[in-house]
């Protein structure tokens, strides 16, 4: 069909292009966005299960993570050079998806391990295999730079291969997306 | 003014036709779409109120029920032909939304008998009313496959009428969307 | 290159712009729209984070107060001319964000004290300052009216320069929003 275009007057040609750019500077990309602010182990497995499979689908994915959330790039606890507010704030929030809390049915603990015990019978990928799925399918990962410096987290206590970005990086995403969702 | 259409080159009305079906593949439909993913009573009721809300405005709606939220599809709990774990879950998880607790003020069970009262008394629709609403005006509602799996629910425990689908039929209307929300 | 345009046949002009018209009026506004059901700190946090990040990168922002998030509006608790039910709900509920408790690590309002100690020491704006911001970068606050109802709240005691309204509303906003969220 592109063959076509070429016969055309270029007056026309360049009108039409004009006025089509204004169209699709507006239009979303292929994108997917997702802020994840929940540290709860149901909720982060939600948000993966969405990215891993709209990144099967072709989509580009990125995921920011913010507040509670941030605990799923945590790779290690480093307290040396925290203030006494950091470091409980540090011992008092678990580090990788795996040790999350669920958000109900808790029962100090009982209700992650059933989930995970559950989901791990009927063959359903866990929330670190999602992970590393996720990563493999270059889902883009973003640590949440103002929740680091309030929680006083450090790029070196963040897994490898994670962006630092603001509210600005997430909504220049999430503005070019067809879904934004806040997790 | 379709009439002026005719009077055209075929090659230009060609050219834009193409250039516009192109832009019209990645414009969303007169849809929204909700994930419900919690199965909190007053979330619940938030959910139900954009879905009918938007229905009465004459866009579709889908509602997609993840995780906890699935309980609203419940019409019973089998117990029959579970597991021990997929007992415990089914007795400890609400059937139907008018059982559900609410995210705050719950008081075992105090939150929900005074949110139900007072929404009785100012005539706004219950959550069961809301959603018989909801179903008469098409809201097309989807059990997530993956969550019945972990959680052992089958469909015959599910109420009638309801669709069956994973992340991809999720996305799929999400991605065709004007609004797409988690709750 | 406008001048272009009107060298051409005014035929094809018409047929491309009526053509052109048609997918504009789907194209969403340069708009951000957020409902805030939480009365988490947190949560109300998150969202005016995202909220005037929004403003200041030129976008029209509105966000609307549903729910337990309608505390954010509150000014003051009226009790006279009030039900007994409707007293205990306005008393068990907080006024204003700053009262708010936090979703996590709450111990009786320490997680509150914590976080916002550790935000002041950041030099992060508070919820207060966020929410004067927001105010001073003219982004639309609207209470839920349905909510209002239920839960016995007046106009008087909300702040001022809150616009009223009810989900027509809020979908009529999000339907025609880049990135709309539900937190």
């Amino acid at each position: 069909m592109t063959t076509t275009a070429v016969e055309l007057d270029p007056a026309i040609k360049a009108y039409v292009d004009q006025q089509l750019e204004l169209i699709r500077e507006r239009q979303p990309d292929n994108r997917v966005t997702l802020v994840v602010f929940s540290g709860d182990l149901d909720r982060q497995l939600a948000s993966l299960v969405i990215a891993t499979g709209a990144a099967a689908m072709g989509l580009d994915v990125s995921i920011f993570y913010t507040f509670w959330g941030l605990s799923a790039l945590k790779k290690r606890t480093t307290l040396a050079g925290k203030s006494l507010k950091e470091k409980l704030f540090a011992l008092m929030t678990p580090r990788r998806p795996g040790r999350m809390p669920v958000s109900k049915l808790n029962f100090g603990g009982m209700g992650r391990v059933m989930l995970k015990t559950m989901m791990r019978e009927k063959q359903v990928a866990s929330v670190e295999e999602l992970f590393d799925m996720a990563r493999q399918m270059d889902v883009k990962l973003i640590a949440c730079t103002m929740s680091m410096d309030v929680m006083g987290i450090t790029k070196d206590e963040l897994i490898d291969g994670v962006a630092l970005g603001g509210v600005a990086t997430f909504l220049g995403d999430a503005a070019r997306s067809r879904v934004a969702l806040f997790v």
